[in-house]
């Protein structure tokens, strides 16, 4: 048990605990709320939103909004002649009265600076901001990576600034439709550093105003681990190198490539993602009749092992710090070595016609073989976040909500290996690095003793049926806001 | 530029200069210089040599044969109740006389402690053992990895000790066998710290009693690297992706799981390495008929790029620390989740049919797209080390020699599958990690555009035919040793 909840409190907003989430604290956001914004955010009278990525554009256009009135400045800051600069004029955001300037010149005229440019800008540009801040200021991330950049090159933030981080639960896009739709998106909060004292409300007021309706905790150190770790497992590395050996094995035994993409690929990012979206792991294995719950936990108790291991090997990968050294000497080698694309293999070419061909009214029936591996990823790495003393609710969100409610939508629209060659680069060389792995495991040691005779190690099933991660889903379920996370597409 | 080679200086034995190996220095041994090594050793009275594995019983035998009458001891120093006392015993060291005892004793009162246990060992006792060494010692190794262990941990060698490291070109049973047969095998020697001032002449003096007949230099860093990234690329992770991706295309292509088998494996480990063994990779090339030459063109100008990429990642993630940083950790994990084997899969079940029956007055035909992806992955690992400044006579051992003299031949007569699972646990690892990206490469970026209408990269060709490299081989070649340095099997 290595990391911790931070463990919200709050004189501005109310603190309850979920009894299903082992006792966790919660804050409740919502629209009735955004009054008490301007105390929350005491100290504050201007707030610099960097970057117009997705994420920035959603950001800025909920924080103004929710904003209006209470005195507080929204400002855009961006890159000199960046192309996004019209865009954010489009949205209203303007040189003539100061809500839209050059990055450096909001950093250093704000009290809270939300930083929101790419990963690799910040590992460029994090020493000039950090100069551009001044003492007492509010440094506010989304993600954990540049705490784990810092560490990875032996830096750390400036002493006199607080950092704190909100990070949405899903892509800019959602954040700022479901904001307009009224529901919101989640987050989860950290306070990494703490200098005013005002680090705690700062950080919640934000969450509010970005329009969640619950906020969960969470450290930087804590957030990092499972969203380098998640991406690189279930979410996407996991689940390419899981649909490839799928793939090839149903290719081999006599499949058409056609039949062979739907049991593989098409069956988990639809039907499979939707039944646990609804009902849990537990309500998708509840769904199936007797003979397919028997090759579900046939395929679940091979997998389970194998992917674990893969996962345990990546947690240490992460937490030790080589994954981020590996992106950061990747970026140096990327103009001699420019990345391959994986979309243009035969697999992702019948996906495109399997996808083309879909018809809306008949999904793919669930294969229980893909359907007991997959839960065997997802539940190895639950297990593999609970070892290592993670949040209940960022367990149930970085292993299962996110995947089913927002990425496996995504990649059922698009396809997998387009989301693999289109995620940020840290995801997509991390999952380049482990998808090959998973798919080794299961060749080697599940696909090839799936045959009937071979009995599943009951203790794993009967761990599956009576896991306690069952019961945090459906605690974690009931905060979702009502409408979809998914992007539209 | 970054490594360099340890300019090989003696007042003890004669330095030649290769201007083949682009003026290298090297040191000739033999029988002849065994008169000498009482003067080189001077200072040392007592050698240990610290482990029975196959390095410790070779070099512990050859080490008492050639200082015979000089008036130095040789003793092996075992851990107390170790497995391996009674074969000491057997070839004649024993408690009696002194030249068998306790590991810690020997090291205590010798003035070389040649330091031949196993990775996993040195990094667990390196303390006990630096606290054992009596100032001015020198400690003498095999291989690179305790310097980069200590790397990545943040330790160090004693500062009052000498460090040398002199590192044969084959396994424990070659050095013994050709040293009977008289030939001996090459060495290269390191020196890491000289605080005697006699380091250089005790490293070269170690070198020509344990038979080697020609010395080369290096430094310790640089033969850690090349030693852990070689082992990770071409020389086995490398050529286990490979055979697993060839494999896997030619049963897709139609063809049986023998014959598949054969083209994609057994022909790489059995006539392709010895024709390279012969002739070079040039020579390889030169000996295919003018169809073939172009299958091999196209493979390799399709193939290297993809490889490379992967090639430069590996000495990235070496460089870095990472490497021995996951090995550390995964040591950790192994109670956990213990390491499969990879020669259980259907692959390697065929492969020990093929074997079983080979006909050895007819071996395989070379196939020509095999040899192509081979030479593509063999010349783009000696690109990378060049790049990154390792010596010319380290570059043709770590990518052409030790694969085609060594290795290959091993795996010929055991499977690859064989070689990845007993090797050291450091190789086992990384070979396992890489060997799926290699696949990956292969498979999405190579084998689906080797049809007949695509042109290959002239220049890469081009490059290939007049790489400097040919000559280095050559004139390295020509200082094997007339014996074979396969194992036996």
């Amino acid at each position: 048990m290595e990391t911790h909840a931070y463990e919200l409190e709050s004189e501005c907003f109310d603190v309850e605990r979920i009894a299903e989430l082992g006792g966790e604290a919660v804050v409740r956001g919502g629209r009735h709320l955004f009054d008490r914004l301007p105390e929350a955010l005491s100290g504050v009278s201007r707030v610099g939103v960097i970057g117009w990525g997705s994420q920035g554009a959603a950001q800025a256009r909920n924080l103004r909004d929710s904003l209006s009135g209470g005195g507080i400045q929204v400002s855009v800051g961006l890159r000199k002649g960046s192309a996004s600069t019209d865009a954010a004029r489009r949205f209203g955001f303007s040189e003539a009265d100061g809500s839209l300037a050059e990055m450096f010149d909001v950093i250093r005229r704000c009290e809270l600076v939300v930083l929101l440019i790419s990963d690799a800008a910040q590992a460029q540009l994090h020493t000039r901001i950090f100069d551009a801040l001044r003492p007492g200021t509010t440094l506010a991330l989304s993600h954990g990576f540049l705490g784990a950049y810092l560490d990875g090159i032996g830096g750390a933030f400036p002493e006199d600034v607080d950092v704190i981080a909100v990070c949405p639960k899903g892509m800019g896009p959602s954040v700022r439709r479901l904001y307009e739709q009224g529901s919101g998106i989640n987050c989860s909060v950290a306070i990494e550093q703490n200098v005013t004292g005002r680090a705690g409300e700062r950080a919640l007021a934000w969450a509010v105003a970005l329009g969640a309706p619950w906020c969960f905790g969470t450290t930087l150190e804590s957030e990092a681990r499972s969203d380098i770790f998640g991406e690189r497992g279930i979410l996407i590395g996991g689940l390419h190198g899981m649909v490839e050996a799928l793939y090839r094995w149903h290719l081999v035994g006599g499949d058409s490539p056609e039949a062979a993409f739907i049991a593989a690929s098409e069956c988990i990012t639809g039907p499979i993602s939707e039944m646990i979206s609804r009902a849990g792991p537990l309500g998708l294995y509840e769904a199936l009749e007797p003979k397919q719950r028997h090759r579900f936990e046939l395929a679940y108790a091979l997998a389970y092992g194998p992917l674990r291991a893969i996962l345990a090997e990546i947690y240490d990968e992460v937490a030790l710090g080589n994954e981020i050294r590996s992106v950061i000497a990747a970026h140096g080698r990327l103009d001699a070595h420019p990345l391959s694309n994986v979309e243009g293999s035969a697999m992702w070419q019948v996906a495109a016609r399997v996808r083309a061909e879909r018809a809306d009214e008949a999904p793919a029936a669930i294969d229980a073989t893909s359907a007991g591996i997959y839960c065997a990823g997802m539940l190895a790495q639950v297990d593999e976040l609970i070892e290592h003393g993670h949040p209940c609710s960022e367990v149930v969100n970085e292993s299962i909500i996110e995947a089913v409610d927002s990425l496996n939508p995504y990649m059922h629209a698009k396809g997998v290996a387009h989301m693999v060659d289109g995620c940020s680069m840290t995801a997509r060389l991390g999952a380049r690095r482990w998808a090959p792995r998973f798919d080794y495991a299961l060749s080697q040691q599940v696909l090839p003793w799936l045959c009937e005779n071979v009995t599943p190690d009951r203790s794993l099933v009967e761990r599956f049926l009576a896991h306690p991660i069952h019961q945090s889903f459906s605690a974690c379920a009931a905060l979702r806001p009502p409408g979809s996370i998914r992007v539209d597409v």
